[in-house]
């Protein structure tokens, strides 16, 4: 395609406001180091909060996303049901969704996943070593057999997640335990990356493998279709023979909000 | 195991009560056809239908249940919410989970898959054949190559559910088209088993290859855990190095609500 | 990339020249009306035969290959298993493969996928409808719901595969089998799809579906790696403690021929 | 099943004879410490090694066989290929079979899988910690959330195989690597389990974990079913309408030796 690809990076950008540490990393929000981080020619990147009217996802901009990316943390339960069903139905219709470190447990996540996705974790800036495990994949390309954080909160299985329709990154970690840090998911016409890096406290979206990945999978997930959902009632291809039974209708099937 | 699978089969019910044809077929609705068809001394089964006070479905009854079976069509949008999110962390937690027929669009079939589960149809009575394709799985023993409905209700390819586990029947149909007719699933530590067969105006709950599949996939899906959800935050099994950055604690995770 | 993509389409051609029937539907041989099917501008097309010495399939050529495709019916066993075993490296490195129709019993779809590859058949020219269970997959752009063949072979379930990574296709045949005729797998660094249609004595290859859909594989399939196989002995990344058992190094590991 | 399951337990059996570390372990073999150390009522176990005639796996022993377990390090190429084709041929008709850690190179997993099984190794003793992913799946019943070995042989990622059916555990290796430790997989109408622990200079299967889940995955890989291999030209099960064509039949297929 030589059309651009769309992005909507969308961030809680609570923490950044209110506490010094993250501040200080991240003065404009973790939102606007990763456009700056993943910006390159092929990309018209706009950006989304929290705090925004509609979140920033209102009807028309969720309808101009090719692929979103997704960072929240604590305030999950702040994102309007709405706005989660439409990012959803966009997802199932095509578009692409990038969850990122602690957008494990947001709304959109959990509701394309059906599962808990639930983790162990904690918090004492340990070293994480990434595996690519999933070297031919496009969203490996450039990253060697391994990449380091010096400093990454650990999040440890069982992840509360289904079986990923692939593996991508297995991470190690420096107190004994591994998470699969990066794993793919097709749901409906859309393409999932969930990717474990990004917590608020550390530099993690400077990173050039970081930066590298998420710029890897938007291109991966941009979309080729999009498909809005249908269950059409439709005539028969092949002739049917006669049937001695007489049969009622017993109702229309409506297609079901999301 | 020596004790018994507590199933428990939960039916819309109120085709059977507001259309002849169907009340012709199920005097005392699907529900008492199935827990009959499949009754056995390893089973100890019970039934719930929509109209009952919290659908049947009590804190009570969801906590004793090993597996379940669901099956809805024209009031979907009646069942609670709540009682939706009651059987999913039950799900989730280790309970089976076998959805029939137009049980596709139920609430908790969309929830678990978090797809659309959108699908093409038509009532004109056509046969279904349909090819077992997974002969070595626990659900199709007893289930020779294929087996055919003289009379169902056509669903239809592409059907929008995430890839499954397994594939386990494919229908043809007479009009024409193609359905994965039988799927399964894990979703957290439960497994859950979509089966296409059961249109209400057809005595598809009487033929006994289907109760077979049912009874089988029962077995199947009887858990051998039930695990509750939990993000702990641990202590590390190894040492950690010395950190040269001062970290803030962001806030401590809390577990969401399902 | 603005590279060609190097593209192989290999032919028993033995039918082509023995029986007329054949000869008069593909008197080039069906890989001369593939190749001049698929002809494009970012495709550099070349074929090879049986007959051929090495069965045209040198070293040289397989190096320089990037996506083979590969049509075998009768003399499955005359293919050298010296070369097979070349093609098979050759996919693992990132090599993307396409198999076609009565290729399911060859020997190099049988190496790769550790599996029977039977299945049923029946040749009476039936119809088959080819149903497009994968909409936003690369493979099935610019092919609608559905695409028909007037007369093909009957291929029938169960197919002695592998679960496929992603199921592309499922076909109805008129006389009331199904197949999964499109299946995609990732075999190490490559790529493989199996596409039923296909059948020596009908014109399949001149139809421009099934020509688009050998196309879209074709770039589908197309790598963007290339990785010897190794199995490295490695240093520590991480301090190891102390240990206080003595062992001795039991022997070298050896990277076994394929 | 009130039968008991044929087990078969397959050792290469010389590094026991040959080196002394690996002799004062394993004295009577690693095959006699498994058999005893899984040793149970509903088992019924015989050992195998590669020195017998027929490397111990005659047709007679291998129709007579539910699960066989598989260990061999330094001379896989001394097993015979027609004795890997029996095994392969019986797996795919439904027996179980058990790759025990260096047996990833074994001729038998690797005609299985279709792929290189390579990985990083390195021998220093190092302690793994094996994480459970999926704590509901019979093979890890009665293991905790994960358990260790103070010394194991590092085998790590990239590992050279198809995308698991089911990621069962992933290997925490103190060396600073990551390894999918534990990988279930469906092939034809058998299931096999690829479990990582088992350097011959370590006591690793005396390990009350390890042997636990080698019994659980015994279990689990227990047959319902034997089917032979077939490719049967059948009838058509619908009336196919007139054709206009003539088509000659190009050839019997011939189902083709493994």
């Amino acid at each position: 395609m030589s059309q651009k690809i769309n992005v909507t990076i969308w961030n809680e950008f609570r923490h950044e406001k209110e506490k010094e540490a993250v501040k200080k990393i991240y003065p404009e929000g973790m939102h606007s180091a990763i456009a700056k981080g993943i910006a390159a020619d092929d990309l018209n990147i706009r950006t989304a909060t929290l705090d925004e009217p509609e979140h920033g996802l209102t009807e028309e901009v969720v309808e101009n996303t090719d692929v979103m990316l997704w960072w929240g943390h604590c305030h999950h339960k702040d994102v309007a049901d709405e706005v989660v069903k439409r990012v959803q139905r966009r997802v199932l219709e095509g578009m692409g969704l990038i969850v990122l470190h602690s957008g494990h447990y947001s709304k959109i996540f959990k509701a394309l996943t059906g599962t808990t996705c639930s983790l162990k974790w904690r918090e004492v800036a340990e070293k994480e070593r990434l595996w690519n495990v999933a070297p031919a994949h496009p969203i490996t390309q450039g990253i060697g057999e391994y990449f380091e954080l010096p400093n990454e909160e650990m999040y440890g299985e069982p992840f509360g997640i289904p079986e990923p329709d692939e593996l991508i990154f297995i991470g190690w970690f420096e107190g004994g335990e591994v998470f699969r840090s990066g794993a793919a998911f097709r749901r409906g016409n859309g393409k999932i990356f969930y990717f474990q890096p990004g917590h608020e406290t550390y530099p993690v979206y400077y990173n050039e493998n970081v930066l590298r990945v998420i710029g890897n999978a938007v291109r991966w997930a941009a979309p080729l279709v999009r498909i809005k959902d249908a269950a059409p009632n439709v005539e028969p291809l092949e002739k049917i023979s006669p049937k001695n039974v007489s049969f009622g209708k017993a109702g229309v099937l409506q297609t079901p909000e999301l």
